[in-house]
């Protein structure tokens, strides 16, 4: 691969760090040249992360602009947040193109930021630059681009399964409940009680109702879509598995469109675009038949007694929700196909 | 125990009925005399349990009602849905006291029932005697009874989450969405694709959207406390655990509550009532923290940005939802205390 | 209550300690007058386990010796390595009877003691004193005694599951290889990347290989059964799931003993002990067959093949393998009958 | 891929088929021209394996001989016991290649078969024919071979792990326990009792103690390589997890041999073989570590204390255990690089 496209992660050692690398191994134009983590930079990769031994380059290394701009074309960002807000001004300066998974570059308000984040927002001009890279609504404003805000898990999920509506003015937005779940890889490595096995294990806790700061993100995005503001009650739970976020959503339909009409509507909003699945109608989808892979599948039930739809829409959080979409931006970016190196099966069971 | 109520268990090999003869074993006015299936007669218990071996009576007794009357004072019914419907009348006549964990008796309207439950209804007879044992609700309508239609799994999680904001008025009925979230053990023991561990495990999915036969339990209930017909949008989910049901609920609220006042509304409403835990203001219950016991946990959170208030309701759902609410109607029977026998705390973790 | 024995717990915020209160809240002979943290003093216990909600005492006390002595009979330590050896002689002195499910009192030599748990070990006075509870083997030394080092998890499953058929010399001591496997509830309540959900679900993993701390508890358990010094290799390993652990353990066979042979000879051995379930020859039992329950169940398979047996035994780690069998203890010390509180069903699903 | 060879999978709508279909269809030389179900002709794919809509040919073929030959190069076998048994002579016959991954052609004795299988043996030709594709052992062997009897999930994670020790005569044969633990999924799609969720979930259980059909198949190896008849100790237990087996191994060390030593030994047996992966010395693999990849990890630990190695040998059960291995042995067949299309890492968390 002399030709590649030299990538560096850094925030090498979590799992959003970890999902770039299994997926960009196995992308035909891209080859990773440095692995990076500030807490754990000199020692080999597989120390952390085992299933990797053998795989990748191996030594972490420190995060350094300079040495960063030396050994690579892109970077991708899977850091806590505020990190790239201060990081990504100066990797954008050093020439190199910017994948940012984490939130904080994807509120356009910098007083929203500050709001439900609860720490400073980035720099005017970094969060100007920065293409919110939802890929199948955004993406013509990707290419080109040389700064991804990477979607949010949540948002992603559910913007996928609401936009096409809300666009097509079936439903009313002012009506949406997003009723959302996710396993448990979605919290991060860090540990704590919140994420200790015998807590989560046989257990379903609803958390931060009301308060997720991934309820912006998503207003944002529909608001922009819907032409004026839209507030919505967003619920947040934690699912006892590893894998897998569904957004069940509810909303008034206007006017009389069936679960079938539903079901069209999209598979035309989405033609060409090979990682949203529209299910037959009346189907529904489930977080596993999108595992490990970069699919987004989405489902519709009209029901007559209520006039309201419920739409399912389901991700991988790792993979579309984090490392997949984030890599199907690259592929945007450079101007190639869309699901380069990403169209893999879901791994099931 | 020699004055002790003897009791029957018909459907002894299926999920509920084990957990009848679990708490039964540690009541201290009940004695099991009969374990009853009508596939497996006159082979051992704990050949399809073994975790009951050693602990029960156990050889199993064949369905016959004359040797039920002759051995029991009360009967427990945990068995598929028609089987009640026609055998609750005969078991009347014999002298016994009936409490039916199946559906074929909460329903009043016989054409509901066979709309939603695409079987032929129950006799009017037994639908008119049948008492709907919600026992924090429509206790005092138990006590005295014969014959108890035991609420479903949601509809007891989903009614004790929604009643007392109906009733006071606080929040508008027509607003109701409920998506609620269950273990596999609600799917009972049949073997199938829908229950094979492969499939459930790591996986979360959405069921039945919009058909659910307890949608018309629901609102029977929700339209009485009410007073007049309510219509809801009501949404099962898989979770991959076992036990564990969990109604997330969202309304309009009716003029100004606070979270704070919802948490007081509840907690007069349920003064007294050991089985209903109203959480501290603004904390919200998890699945695992009433499993294995017979309480029901509630937390609300009120949004000023909607005004909408969403309201988390749990229940472990072979114990509330099914065998120990059975016992608690069954104490309710015999006027002992509702909690006689019942008041273990919850397995954790 | 006003004759009860009065229970201080130790520990009430950890696994162990939360176990102990939700089995003595149901013995009929104990009342629990202290919960007792060093780290949370002042706060309610159910600010750290939500279940225990409106169920017991709540103040969390400070580990106060004098407090104790003046409000309590008994106290139960589940205590972190290291604290009752210095904390049991204060408690003994100070009037209370002790039992210790920590491992600090369990090995009889303090060379053992320091080698494998890597810590001073407790006085020789206190080590002198303690009685090892393994209930069904040592239960005549129980009787009487004022301090208890109850059994760890793995010894009690593997002694339960050995000591028959090495006291009657049917099997090679020098050949015993034990395959143990436990639930992550054994691992406390600590954080820790080894507890994080999405590092332990969907994993089986080996730990500690020959270098686990209850190897000597073991050993020396066997070797006073066998009357002369017994080594073993013993394996662990972690099992998706909170609770239950089972010992697979190979032994070659002296003399000529069938399955059944072995069967009868165990059933014998722990005649009117009801906690052991020895199963009928040729069935093994599985973890989920005694969870949340005091039993311990054990099966064989002699392969002619090999001229080996297989033994299978399992218990709740948090029940039979800590606070099950330390209330059995205070049973015994009290002169009660040994299942007191005791004799509920297993949780099954 | 108008060069591609061309596939065809019987028995597709089972775990090892679709996994055969998930592998192949990032095969950068094969095309997938056929899925085939006796059960389901006629229905599309994706009906029973949702996971997999607008990813590969949908319809499903009916089982048909002559038809395959006009489609298909190469034929994969995902079928039950008994089928290839019949089948592969007619492949054969037809021109076909054929990679069998059911356990009818694995062993050379036709009574051993019988025996453990307790079903006719095939034919004695097609026994003979058929190359025992342990790749990394007797890889040279299937290099041009029509026949693969694709080995047993269990038996690739024992084999891979004893072998070289045995080879080298450093383990005493005659002493080797073999203590394995499988995911659910190796159990196949099959309905039934032992793979019901509620069963399997939070619980561990042995079965086939002794008596597993993979015993003669991993004794029929050893012994090849060992040169003289090699018995076993073989247990088997189910975890409640999806995918993932793991071997624990115990064996006597013959002479002075250090996990270092181990460590060393395997790592030179190994040298090139990319997909078995010895860890450092002293680290045992977890069955996360490889699941969803084709590698098999394995660690030692010399116990100085008996004398004895524990040797842990985990892979994912539905790849390197079937349908990874089957391709690989398809390389090998075709003279392409045995990782070709199988590179990818392990599925983390």
């Amino acid at each position: 691969m002399s030709n590649a496209v030299r990538a560096a992660i850094i925030g090498a050692t979590g799992y959003g760090g970890a999902e770039v690398i299994r997926l960009l191994q196995a992308h035909p134009f891209v080859q990773i040249t440095s692995v990076i983590s500030t807490s754990s930079a000199g020692t080999p990769l597989a120390d952390h992360f085992p299933h990797l031994q053998e795989i990748v380059v191996d030594i972490l290394d420190e995060l350094n602009v300079e040495l960063i701009a030396g050994k690579a074309d892109v970077v991708f960002l899977a850091t806590p947040a505020g990190v790239s807000a201060e990081l990504s001004p100066k990797l954008l300066a050093a020439g190199l193109k910017v994948i940012d998974i984490s939130g904080d570059l994807r509120l356009k308000s910098r007083e929203d930021y500050e709001k439900w984040y609860k720490r400073t927002a980035a720099p005017e001009a970094a969060l100007e630059q920065a293409v919110y890279g939802l890929a199948e609504v955004f993406g013509d404003e990707v290419k080109g681009s040389e700064l991804i805000a990477n979607p949010g898990c949540y948002p992603t999920a559910t913007l996928l399964g609401l936009i096409p509506a809300v666009k097509a003015g079936w439903i009313d937005p002012s009506t949406i409940i997003i009723d959302a779940k996710s396993g448990v890889s979605g919290a991060g490595r860090g540990v704590g009680l919140g994420t200790h096995y015998a807590e989560v294990n046989e257990n379903f806790s609803a958390y931060k109702v009301n308060k997720h700061q991934h309820i912006p993100e998503i207003e944002q995005a529909l608001s922009r879509v819907a032409g004026h503001p839209v507030v919505t009650t967003f619920t947040t739970h934690l699912v006892p598995m590893t894998r897998g976020i569904m957004s069940t959503m509810y909303a008034t339909v206007i006017g009389e469109h069936s679960t079938e009409a539903f079901t069209e509507l999209y598979r035309q909003f989405y033609e060409g675009r090979k990682f949203v699945r529209v299910r037959n109608s009346g189907k529904m989808p489930a977080t596993k038949e999108v595992s490990g892979s970069n699919y987004c599948d989405i489902g519709f039930a009209v029901d007559e007694r209520t006039g309201r739809v419920t739409i399912v829409s389901v991700i991988d959080n790792v993979v579309k929700g984090a490392a997949g979409q984030a890599i199907q931006n690259l592929n945007l970016m450079m101007g190639w196909d869309e699901t380069t190196g990403l169209l893999f099966a879901p791994v099931y069971p």
